[in-house]
C-alpha cells in the first residue's frame, strides 16, 4: 500500500479524490488537511462521503508523513509556495492547481496575475494527461494535473492526430460547465442559487486562464504551426460536467479514412469513448465516470466535434488518480474502472 | 379595438400570446381554438393565466369571426393547409410556424420533410422581423413570424451592418435554448425531467430546420457573398431563454469606429439593448421581456458576440405582437413595453 | 394619481412591487431608495424589469415626497426606527417587515430577538390581510403586511370559519417555500447553488418567526380556544412559491354541508380559488398571480388541506397592493387581476 | 461467489442495484433481463454505468441460471405471476414490488387494485427491513423489499421503541420525494421537465399504496394499539432522495431519558445516523449512501422528527443488498459501506 496525503482536502476536488481512493486497494489515505475543517473527522465534515478510514483533518502546517505522495488541492499561490520544499523533502507531488502548467512565463503572469517564484521547476514537471505523456508520467516525481476545461479541449484535438495539420483557421470551442467546474466561491452572488438557477451566461470571454494551457498542449505532436483557438466558457445551471462543442475548418474535405483513424486512436485509450453520433454525447453519460466521451459530424471541409467529461473526475480527481497510478508503477486504470 | 383569433392557442406560444394581449388595450381576443381543450374556459385550462376575457376554447374547425386577424400557432403542415383559405376569406394572417419562411423550395423540402402546397404565397408573405422589414410589415396582410433560434442569430448579424462584408470565414454560432424553445413534445423521453435535469447535450447538429432561415436572412442588405454559418443548437436544463455565442473572423482588425456604428444601430431599435461587456448578457435579463440583448468582445480580427432573448417573447409571441401592431397601423411597441 | 415611495426598493419584494405598479393606472411611483443601488436608474439596476418611469435610486436618507404613501421594504429594526417619524409627518405607511404584526410584546422579543421601541403603535396598526380585516383596511393610515408563510397558513384556517371550533388537536402545518421566500441572504452558503440544488431540508423547526403571527391571527373570529399549531418550514430547490399541507383532527366527522360552507367562503373572495381536488394545488398555478389556491380531502374526522401562493405576490407585494388599494379608497383588485 | 439474476434490470432500481454489485466481491451478476433492452450489453444501454461484467440483456422469458438468487424489479402484477414458480424451482427470491408486503388481503386489493393470486405465500415471506426483522432475514428464501416512502416512515417510528406506547394521536407524516422515487413513467406529462421543474405538489393524498404498509409495520413490537398515521406524499423538483417530517403528540412530556434511548437504538444500527439537530437532516447527506438520517426536536409533549434517505439505496437497491447479504449468510454491510 502506497501512502497518499491531500493538502486542501476540504474542497470539491479533494472530496472527489477521497471518494475515489476508497475503491482503490493499492493506495492508503494517511493525511488530510484543511484549515477550515481542522479537528473534524472525515465523516463529521462530509456525511455524504463514506470513507474507509476515519481520518481527522489537520491544519495545513501539520507534518506530512515522509513516504506519502502529496496531492495539492490548494490555490495557485499556495502551490507555488509549497512545491519546491515538498520536492526537496523527497515527496512525490501531484499539483491540481494551475501553477506549473505553462512553459511561457509571460503567459503565466498575464493569465494568473501572479509572479512565478520557482519557474525552474517547469523543466522537470510532467503535464498530467496520460494520452499525451504516458511514458513521461511513468515513475514521474512531479506532475501538474490539467485544468478541467483544458482536458475537455486538448484531448479531443490531440486525438485528431495528423489531421490537425490540415486546419485552415482557428478552432472555435464553445464550452459549458456545471457549477462545480466553474470555480466559484460559495459566497459569490454569481454562484448563489438565485444567480445560477433558470439562468445562463458566458464568462471570462477571451480571458480564461485555461486558454494558454489549451494553446500550449493542443499542438503537441504537430509539425506545422497551430493556428490557435477561440475559447468561450459558459456557466450551466447544473452541478457536474463539461460539454465542449468544436467547429473546425480544414483545407480539404474530410474523408472516411480520416474518421477511421480518429476512431482507432480513441479506441486505443482506456478512458476515451467514441460514439457514432454527436447527439449521443450527453453529460449524464459521463457524470461520475472518468471517461471523455466524443463524437463528430462532418460536412465537406467543416467538422463539428462534441466532447463531454465529468469535471471532477476526468477533469480533476479521476485524471489525478490515473496519473498517480502511473507515477507509482501501478496499472493506469486501477480504481477507476467502476463507479 | 381590433379582433384577434388564435388557432392552436393551447401551446406554450399561444399561452404567452394571450398573456401579452391582456395588457394591450387596442386588441381584443375573440376566438381561441384547441382540439384538446375545446369546451374549457381559459381559466379552467390555465389557472396560472389570468385573462381579461373568459373565452371558451373552440375546436379548430369552428368558424372564425370574419374581421379577426388570425394568429396561427399550429404545426407546419396545418399552416400549409390553412393559410390560403384564410387569406382568401380576407383575414390578415400571422403564421408562427416555419411553413412560409424560406424562398428556396428545395431547402424547405430538405429541412422540413414536407411538400409545399402553396409556394406561390412566398411572393407576398413578409418575414416578421421588424428590424429588417419594418416598412414591408406596415399594413401587411400575411406575415411569417421568425423562428426563435433564427431571431437570436439573424438580428445580431444584421446589426453588424456593412461590417459583414469584411467577414473572411463562416460565422460559427453556438446556441443554447431552454426547454420551452426546443420544441419537444411533453411525451418524449428526451424532455422528461430525468432526461433534461442535471444534463446537457447538443442536438440536430448541422441539421436544424432554422439553419436555412438564418442563411437566407442573415445576408439581407449585404453586397458581397455571405460565406455562411455553422450553427449548433443545445438543450439547457431550464425553462425559458436562448443565448447564442458567435465567433467571427474578419479580413482586417476591428476598429473603435466599427463598434460605434454597431452600437448606434442597436440604440436605434426599441427592442435591442447593447451592453458594455458580453459577460452582462444573461438569460435573467431578458426573460419575460421582448428585448434582444447583445454585446461583444474583440481581439484583432476576431470578434465574439453574445446575444440573448426570451424564446417565447422576442423569439415568438412578443415579436408576433410587434408585427401585428405594424400590420394594424398601431405603434410598434404597444403592449410590449412593460412586463 | 396617488404617489408611492418605496424605501428599500432593491430587494426581491421591492422589485416585485415595482413590477406590479407599472400595470396599475391609479398609482405613480415617485421615489425609490437603496443604499446599495443609489445613483443607478431602475433599468440599469434591473435590466429584466421594465418600468414606466425611469426613476433613479436615492439613498435611504433622501427626503420623501410629502404626499407619498410609503412602502417599507426594510429589515425589522429599520422599520421600528422609521415608522413613528413617517406617521408623524403625515405619511400613510405600509410596512412589509415583521416589526408591527404581534400584539404580544414578549413573543415579539422572543421570536425577533429585538426590543420593540414603539409598541404603542400596535393599537392603531391594521394587519394587512383583506379577507380578515377588509373594513379596517379601508382608509387605514398604517398597515402591517403579513408574512408569506403566515398568509399561506392563516388564510386557509380562517376560511374554515366556525368549523375551527370543532378542532380537537393542534393543527399540523408542513410548509415548503422556494428560495425567494426563505429570506436568505445571497452570501449565505446555505443559499448557494451547491447548497440548494438537488437538495431539500427543514429549517427553524419550532422556531420560525412567523409562528406567533400564525397563532395570533389563525383564531380571529373564533369563540372557543384555539389549540394551536405545529409549523415546520422547508426550503425547496426552486425560486418562487409556497405550498402548505395541513392535517386537522376534528371532534366529529366532517359533513358535506361543512365543505359547502368553506367553498362558499372561498368563492366570495376575489383572490382565493377553491379546487375540486387537493392534487390540483400546484405552485405553477399560482406563480406570478395574487391568488391563494386551496383544496382539501376528508376521511371521517380527519382533514388534509393543501394551499399554495406566490410568496412574492399574495405573500408580499401583491397583498401589499391589495392593501394599498383599500387604504387609498380604490377598488381592491385594481392592478392585480392580470399578469 | 454467489450468483445474482435481475429480472427487469432496465429500470432505475435495477441500474442502482447493478451499480452496487460492482463493488461487492461476494456476489456475481450472471443474468439480467429487460424486454425493451434485450440484446444490448450493459454498457451500450447505460454508458454512465460502469460494470464489472459485460452482460447482455435477455428477454424476461430467458432461462434463469438455477443457482441464482433472483431479484425481481418488475411491476406488481408481474411479481404476483412470477414468484410462486421461482420459489418452486428452488430460487431464493427478493421482490422489490409491492406484491407481497401486506398481510391484510382486503387492504392489498383496495390500495393496489389487483387480485392477489398467491396470498398463501404471505405466511413465509419476510419483510426486508433488517432493523425490524434481522433474525428472520438470516437465511431467508423469500424476502419482500419495503417501499421507499415506507422505509422513510416505518424505521424512524420503530426506533422510538416503547415511547410509541405513549402516543395520544395519529402520527402526521409529510413526505417529499425526488422524481426517481415517485414512480412516474417517463411518458407522463406530470413527469415532463415542464411539469416538475420550478413546481411542487402533493399527490395521492390519503390514497398512497405505501400507506397500509406503514400502518402494518410501524406498530411492530408495540403492546398498545397504534392510533395510525396521516401520510401525505409530495413531488420535489429534484432527482434523488426522500425527506419525511413527522409530528407526534404524546400523552406526557418527553424527557431527556426518552431521547437517550432513541439515540442508543439508532447508534446500534449500521445504517442509521442520529444527528444533534433536525436542521442537519438534508438530502445531500444521504444521496448515494445507504443511510437513514434522523433527528428530532421536542417541545413539551410534541415531537417533530425529520428523516432522510436515498430512495434508490436505503429505499430500494441498498436495502435489498442488505437483505441479500443476510439471506446468503454474509456480513450485512458488505458492499454498502463505501460509495
Amino acid at each position: 500500500m502506497k501512502q497518499i496525503a491531500i493538502i486542501g482536502a476540504g474542497g470539491l476536488t479533494g472530496q472527489e479524490f477521497i471518494r475515489l481512493l476508497v475503491n482503490h486497494d493499492g493506495l492508503e489515505l494517511v493525511h488530510i488537511t484543511s484549515d477550515k475543517l481542522a479537528g473534524k473527522t472525515l465523516s463529521e465534515a462530509f456525511p455524504g462521503l463514506l470513507s474507509k478510514t476515519n481520518l481527522t483533518f489537520q491544519t495545513h502546517s501539520a507534518e506530512i508523513p515522509p513516504e506519502a505522495l502529496v496531492v495539492l488541492a490548494v490555490p495557485n499561490q499556495a502551490a507555488l509556495d509549497m512545491v519546491p520544499e515538498l520536492l526537496q523533502k523527497g515527496h512525490r507531488v501531484l499539483d491540481l492547481s494551475g501553477a506549473y502548467r505553462l512553459h511561457d512565463e509571460e503567459q503565466f503572469t498575464k493569465y494568473y496575475s501572479l509572479q512565478h517564484t520557482s519557474f525552474f521547476l517547469m523543466e522537470q514537471v510532467v503535464f498530467g494527461m496520460p494520452e499525451l505523456f504516458r511514458k513521461d508520467l511513468q515513475g514521474a516525481r512531479f506532475v501538474s494535473n490539467p485544468g478541467c476545461y483544458a482536458t475537455s479541449v486538448i484531448l479531443p484535438l490531440y486525438l485528431l492526430g495528423e489531421l490537425r495539420e490540415e486546419l485552415k483557421a482557428k478552432v472555435v470551442v464553445d464550452s459549458k460547465s456545471g457549477v462545480s467546474g466553474a470555480g466559484g466561491r460559495t459566497e459569490d452572488a454569481g454562484f448563489s442559487f438565485n444567480g445560477v438557477y433558470e439562468n445562463f451566461r458566458a464568462y471570462k470571454i477571451l480571458k480564461h486562464q485555461h486558454y494558454p494551457e489549451m494553446l500550449e498542449y493542443s499542438r503537441v505532436g504537430m509539425q506545422r504551426e497551430f493556428l490557435g483557438l477561440v475559447f468561450t466558457p459558459h456557466l450551466l445551471p447544473l452541478y457536474r460536467g463539461i460539454l465542449s462543442t468544436f467547429v473546425l475548418q480544414f483545407a480539404r474535405d474530410i474523408t472516411g479514412s480520416d474518421l477511421q483513424k480518429i476512431r482507432q486512436r480513441c479506441d486505443a485509450e482506456p478512458f476515451v469513448r467514441f460514439y457514432d453520433t454527436p447527439e449521443e454525447i450527453r453529460l449524464d453519460h459521463v457524470q461520475n465516470t472518468n471517461f471523455l466521451d466524443l463524437s463528430l459530424r462532418v460536412e465537406g471541409d467543416t467538422m463539428v466535434i462534441v466532447s463531454a467529461l465529468d469535471n471532477l473526475q476526468k477533469g480533476a480527481a479521476g485524471q489525478a488518480l490515473q496519473n498517480i497510478n502511473l507515477m507509482l508503477g501501478m496499472e493506469e486504470t486501477k480504481g477507476l474502472k467502476f463507479t
